[in-house]
């Protein structure tokens, strides 16, 4: 096979690195030659879009699925610029029709939301004054207790806060918990909020604001999936004019495996990749086979697991060694099931999410074909019957291998369709789709509930992906880091974007961010146009971000004594 | 330096290398060449013993540290014939100072342990039929109810029990749980039970027979430590006579990092080894250094993450691959605090452990000096603080970094004695043992507890152990799968033993289980006469077993009705 000679070799086709291709090409394409390089034959990485047969207006988003319009300027300013139809993402009931009904199932009781708030009947053993506050509200308080507003601080500034005496880069978020919340009110907290990772004794810095999702925040997503969002980037990527009319500048089922600096045919890098071949949606290395690309440029769009399978003399680097374990990998699983008509809907839950202890953890309820705009007249619905991470993935791990489900043909369905059974990467098996239908019974106190006709999971455990999303660990100056890992060899014209190292971690956001900072500071590209004018680049750990030094004064962190001073009567309406 | 020549190259020398060793020198030594190659500076790997300032007779086993000898054959015999002494290793308080009163604290409630079985004190909301057993006799029903007294059948008929219309050893220990208990009862069994990995999701064919240690289990350890047994195993290989009168046959500090099948200089493999050093007890590799060593023949004595770490096309075999990871890495920390008095003693607690579900999860009262045979007249006592698995461990990562713990001098003390701190591979902080001291004051219903003279602790998840002990992986034919481990690469001899892939996981007996078993089929070794006459090798998978088919004899069980109909009047007796 030929090998290439580029200018930039970008690796990796999930967002930052369609991202930086789509970009680069834009400004330098037509003197200069680029290229995407992706291991799988799938455009997307962790944004993985599937449609399941009988509804095709309603996706089932097995990696990422939303964003948030107010926080993710790089997002929303991307979608619109690229013009893609977008949707609500709802986090509960639509608020005509009354108040969130949504359940949570915790140590065998079953809660409506706004029973979280009620401490007689949260089954916790809760301290005085943890009870009565829901853990969103918990995490509020203990938030304003140790640093009042912090969300309202700077990065740099976080960084100089100090807590019992040690900075609060320092302690891990659990650790720290300890120090301020009852056993009783970690459990409380990492039970009703659905994600283990929120909890995660992970940099305090990042874990303790208290920005997380209320009811009240507002998600979006793409209406025709938001991998949409890196397979248009791409798409517009190979479609550029380049150096000449035409050339291949997109290479699927390309894994690198070896980044070499020498022997590198006057470029300053030579790379090495193995072919892989997608057979039923599972990538794997066909062995044998090499390809050769020499570049002077190279953006590596890849999260740690995929960094340490690349072999270099570059990654001996004592510093890159080091900074590579600096975030924790955190495992993530997804299951979809989809049912002939949204059971849920006569038990009064619309939109959003229940929680629970049991391993099925989170339950979203996605919605119904009919409902969608342009959708057809059909009932089926999808339900996210599982959105698990970290304790409860080695449940669900143990159930995947046994006699795959085959599911039924719904009365509803495409004229085409000839199989419930999709050529995806995992495939559900009867055992998993069973314990999962016994759990929503449970969940939401039915004796049964109806058998799907269809399903789909992913596990983000695999290589090359090594885990869903990300977390700075404790004790790592993550600001210095950040900007360290996004050009991590002195003298080197190597680069690494994407979430994994970002200060928006588990987010399209962190991704996008990271790559447009690199492309803005190494590559010299100007402000995208789009891009809302308030936004800003990665924060810049030294100097004028205003040291705290001893002294937090009350306005830099907008806390006032009486912010800080809940009515304690309007504890138990909490909710 | 030298390269060197050999017929047995035997890496690792912790349990399973050193005995591999010791028993190929006794029975070739004089004709053949055998050496030990170590990566740190100490014998002993997971077995490690530390004597604390003050403390010369009671020790801290930062590793593995006991064996149940009506069980442990292996260990029992060897220990006998090697002549180490040996004590008790009591689980609860010696019976004529009383019942076991030793504590749980869970949910935030304090129990003695015949509470447990008290179900209106229990705070787990327990189904009708759990209320009342505690977390072991649970077990005991549990595995009654799903396949009565299985602990009788041999591996091979066990491997052929089905429930629910399955194989057992397709089933994860959890996921079968699900099955068969609520939520409460299996976060009871995990809680109180002390361990996560004894519910961990690995194969429920070595996870559900009940046969972990009660109250009444006898163990016994090694008075000067346990890690005496491989230390006086290497002292011996090292001091038996060889092929020539004087030569070098134990290599520490030599790290394998490579086995090659090619340019092997007329031996059948050439090991590349990095050579290392150790520095206040951290080992690491030193750079550029290499020792190269021929041999025919290798016994890799490594667990599943130091056999990841060595490069070789053997190692590209697809069933080793596979294999390879068939077990879980399962991570485990210990921390030990000394103190100038046994300040639990006047709680009326003496010996054996207490259960939290705080980060500390066990905490395991050692002794005191003046009470050890032959000790000094000093009160100091040791307490092992924690003992944590899998999910608590990342609560004391966190703690890891920040000012050193460096404890105070204890009245009663050796008088050459400058300095608590000891140079170990891991550091305790000031931090650590103050938030350990926190929660032994909760666990212990206490104000408050003295301050410790000094502390050390381990975590085992660093490189080259990857963790404190492995367990089969759901789905996986442990049966077949052990055997083909032992001897992985057709035409090859290269053999893999220890604990990682053994019958015994977690203890040294799999360790030594899978030397014997190696030493006696592939090596032709006699039966050693110091082994009890009633040791078996590992169990061989097929033919002979007695197939189950689809009748399971009660009498193969040794079940009978009443044997497993409980008298429901006893149950609210337990304890």
């Amino acid at each position: 096979m030929d090998t290439l000679q580029l200018d930039v070799a970008v690796i990796g086709a999930g967002c930052s690195g369609a991202y930086s291709a789509w970009r680069l090409q834009h400004q330098f394409g037509n003197k200069q030659r680029i290229a995407l390089f992706e291991y799988s034959n799938r455009i997307g990485g962790r944004l993985y879009t599937v449609t399941l047969p009988g509804l095709p207006n309603v996706k089932a988003e097995v990696g990422g699925m939303r964003y948030i319009p107010s926080q993710h300027k790089m997002v929303a300013g991307l979608v619109a610029h690229l013009g893609l139809e977008t949707k609500d993402f709802p986090m509960g009931a639509p608020k005509p029709v009354g108040s969130n009904c949504n359940l949570f199932y915790l140590r065998g009781k079953h809660l409506r939301l706004h029973e979280l708030a009620d401490p007689e009947k949260v089954p916790y053993n809760l301290s005085h004054l943890e009870r009565g506050l829901g853990p969103t509200n918990l995490q509020v308080q203990v938030m304003n207790y140790l640093a009042p507003n912090m969300q309202n601080l700077s990065l740099c500034q976080q960084m100089q806060l100090k807590v019992f005496g040690k900075e609060l880069w320092q302690y891990g978020f659990w650790d720290l918990m300890y120090r301020v919340l009852s056993g009783e009110g970690y459990r409380f907290m990492k039970d009703a909020g659905g994600y283990d990772a929120n909890v995660a004794n992970a940099n305090a810095v990042t874990q303790l604001p208290a920005t997380e999702y209320s009811d009240e925040t507002q998600f979006l997503t793409l209406k025709d999936g938001y991998d949409q969002l890196p397979i248009r980037l791409a798409e517009q990527f190979e479609q550029m004019r380049g150096v000449t009319e035409k050339e291949e500048r997109l290479f699927l089922n390309h894994a690198l495996t070896e980044i070499q600096t020498s022997d590198t045919n006057g470029y300053k890098y030579k790379l090495v990749f193995r072919l892989t071949e997608t057979t039923n949606g599972k990538t794997t290395m066909i062995p044998g086979t090499t390809r050769v690309a020499y570049a002077n440029k190279i953006i590596l769009g890849l999260p740690r697991r995929s960094l340490e399978l690349i072999k270099s003399p570059l990654f001996e680097d004592k510093q890159f060694k080091s900074n590579l374990k600096s975030v924790l990998i955190q495992s993530a699983f997804k299951l979809f099931l989809a049912y002939e008509r949204p059971w849920w809907r006569t038990l009064g839950l619309v939109a959003g999410r229940s929680v629970t202890d049991l391993p099925v953890r989170q339950v979203y309820y996605f919605g119904t074909e009919s409902e969608q705009k342009g959708g057809k007249p059909w009932l089926n619905s999808l339900l996210m019957a599982s959105y698990n991470d970290i304790s409860t993935v080695p449940f669900w791990k143990g159930l995947e291998r046994g006699e795959p489900f085959t599911g039924y043909r719904p009365s509803c369905i495409e004229d085409n369709v000839k199989s419930m059974v999709l050529p995806l990467p995992h495939q559900p098996t009867e055992e998993m789709v069973l314990i999962a239908g016994r759990q929503l019974a449970e969940v939401h106190a039915q004796q049964e509930v109806p058998p799907p006709y269809a399903a789909v999971y992913h596990d983000w455990s695999d290589d090359p992906y090594g885990g869903g999303w990300h977390e700075w660990k404790a004790g790592y100056r993550l600001d210095e880091i950040m900007w360290q890992m996004l050009k991590p060899f002195e003298g080197n014209d190597v680069f690494v974007v994407g979430e994994a190292y970002s200060i928006g971690q588990g987010w399209v956001e962190g991704a996008l961010d990271t790559a447009e900072t690199m492309l803005e500071t190494y590559f010299g590209l100007d402000r995208p146009s789009w891009l809302d004018k308030d936004y800003a680049l990665m924060p810049v750990p030294q100097g004028g971000c205003g040291a705290l030094g001893g002294c937090i004064p009350a306005t830099a962190m907008g806390a006032t004594l009486s912010s800080m001073t809940p009515n304690c009567l309007d504890k138990i309406q909490e909710g």
